[in-house]
């Protein structure tokens, strides 16, 4: 990836494509900023649209969907949008038998536990299967302003919801069962990553221009069982999604351990949690990959002066390095002030550098 | 700390103080072992007479908590117990109005909110509030074969339960206080401190021969949240009880990057997770440290050959450093067969050594 600027690639792509690319911007160029789960029930307007019943049936509304996706672009200006669908669409669209229960999440009716289950999972045809993820990516692709990014669940963090069965602690049934039957776990993943890979290439060809893989859940491996049991497959996913050239964001929670193995499975763009600090993710990842992050959701909550100090922090920890792309840990909390957010966006456009110049961070050695 | 090897010390101290304290032993003295949540549901015997209420009121009864402490000491041979008792102990018993929910976790009737709360958390008086817990511990300190290790939640982890009320995934609420009023904060995280210390004082005093203190829950904060927030007030606990002498652990999951800090805060012993390999936790804490792990719980699910195969990698990573305290990454999980963990123990004793050259490790070079 060239890290030497290019005057007309860089004035022809949107701050968000810059920065994934990791291509230097100039001086009055801006630090990208989206928010993951930005649509969603912190927002008034969500919540006066989207009703009560499960998310999969609101994704199966391609109008619906579409408007919740440009809700947060309206009220925020940020940099990019992700569409409004869910980690479990294509399990459940080929009929796996899972649905997402409000305030608990993915619940599936008879969870994967032999290998009579693996024909449970036939691969997805997105046209017969979501028509209506096509649909809403294509009315986004005419309506957005921004780039859009579509995504796929990473096969480990979609396997501990259907080996789960509902959203765990210790995912112990997920560890048990791959060490316990390695051979049918692998031809799990494999299936996942088959759907993954699927479901990817259909969202860029209706109209994304980004691709982001959530592998939530993933920082609950150690590092050896992540490099056994999930790497080979997530590399998969990148590789098979390679020759669209869009930018490939790799996304996990308490994934510090994981940093470099999540960024060799092929990630453009390596997403961080709040837990490690930005410059100490900069040295875990290969010199020519992107970060995302990482400000704690919850910082979102507290006093304004706060949530400034802590935005200005992780400017300062990212000193100016081209490949930025600003956004939380975590998806915003439900109980976030959108107005906190909006002066987040505000910030980070005001006082962002992406030149290779650290912004001015009065904050950030009080608190080291 | 003294590494140097000292024969007269060596042979006087059991293996697991010995361990604790980082003195090297000799070619035949074993690694020591024991197993967060050892007591617990995991076991039959503690199923026969554990009954069903909270476990509140079973350690309110010092013969059954003393029997329950000393049934995996029996079954296991391990080299250390864990008082049986909880981290909300303290403030249930100056009545702040705390339960331990059977499968829910601590739940809190009217969690704590405002400066007016600070009221309902007066100075603990371990004679008069607490005659049980140290009626338990002067029992085992009689009985038991092995160090008896005493306990308190650090200042954080009870901080949350106050505070959410219920377990919680995000600990919003609590660090919406901490960002929002930190004199409140810390006025709140000081009577905290001064519970685990007094608590803690009143249990060596009644025999225990070390302390662990449980910051469960402090890998959710960012370093600077937790250097700023929770530092200093753990730091107090661990210098309060410095005097009494005896090995102090520290431990908390998820705790990665915060590793360096909490040996910082003062302990002995640092327990690690089983994100963390061995070796590189050893970078992250000051030589003279001694560490406390890290086998993932999830493991102990797995057929046996691939829990050994995890064992040896675990001291193979420590490549035979006399400060290693063999325990679980957390606690046993109650789905865990016992005599899994009877076997995890002959292995450790069998092959592990803390003379300062690594075990013999077919394992670890396949993982890596």
């Amino acid at each position: 990836m060239a890290l030497v600027p290019d005057p007309a690639s860089r004035s022809a792509l949107p701050p968000f494509l810059r920065a994934c690319r990791g291509l230097p911007g100039g001086p009055d160029d801006r630090v990208p900023v989206w928010f993951m789960r930005q649509a969603g029930r912190s927002l008034p307007e969500y919540r006066a649209i989207r009703g009560s019943g499960s998310i999969l049936d609101a994704i199966r509304d391609p109008e619906l969907s579409a408007e919740i996706t440009l809700q947060p672009v309206r009220r925020y200006g940020v940099d990019a949008a992700i569409l409004y669908s869910d980690i479990v669409v294509p399990v459940a669209a080929i009929g796996f038998g899972v649905d997402v229960a409000p305030g608990v999440g993915p619940v599936v009716e008879q969870p994967f536990a032999r290998r009579e289950d693996l024909e449970r999972l036939r691969p997805l045809d997105p046209e017969a299967d979501t028509p209506y993820v096509l649909e809403t990516v294509a009315i986004l692709a005419k309506e957005l302003p921004v780039p859009l990014i579509g995504f796929a669940g990473a096969p480990f963090t979609v396997a501990s919801y259907l080996i789960e069965g509902r959203p765990s602690r210790t995912y112990a049934r997920t560890k048990a069962l791959m060490h316990a039957d390695p051979q049918l776990w692998h031809e799990l993943m494999g299936r996942l990553a088959d759907l993954a890979v699927t479901s990817l290439r259909s969202q860029v060809g209706a109209g994304a221009v980004a691709l982001q893989v959530f592998d939530s859940w993933a920082g609950a491996l150690s590092p050896p069982d992540y490099e056994r049991f999930v790497l080979p497959h997530s590399r998969r996913v990148f590789a098979e999604v390679a020759d669209l050239d869009v930018p490939r964001i790799h996304f996990g929670v308490g994934t510090g351990e994981l940093l470099g193995l999540m960024a060799d499975a092929g990630a453009d763009v390596v997403g961080v949690d709040w837990r490690v600090p930005l410059d100490v993710a900069r040295g875990r990842v290969p010199a020519d990959r992107a970060l995302q992050g990482n400000l704690d959701p919850a910082i979102c909550l507290a006093p304004w002066k706060v949530v400034a100090e802590a935005t200005r922090d992780v400017l300062a920890r990212n000193a100016g390095h081209p490949g930025h792309v600003f956004n939380l840990g975590h998806g915003v909390l439900p109980e976030t002030d959108p107005s906190v957010l909006e002066r987040v966006v505000e910030l980070v456009h005001a006082e962002g550098r992406c030149d290779g110049t650290a912004p001015p961070a009065p904050g950030s050695d009080r608190e080291r």
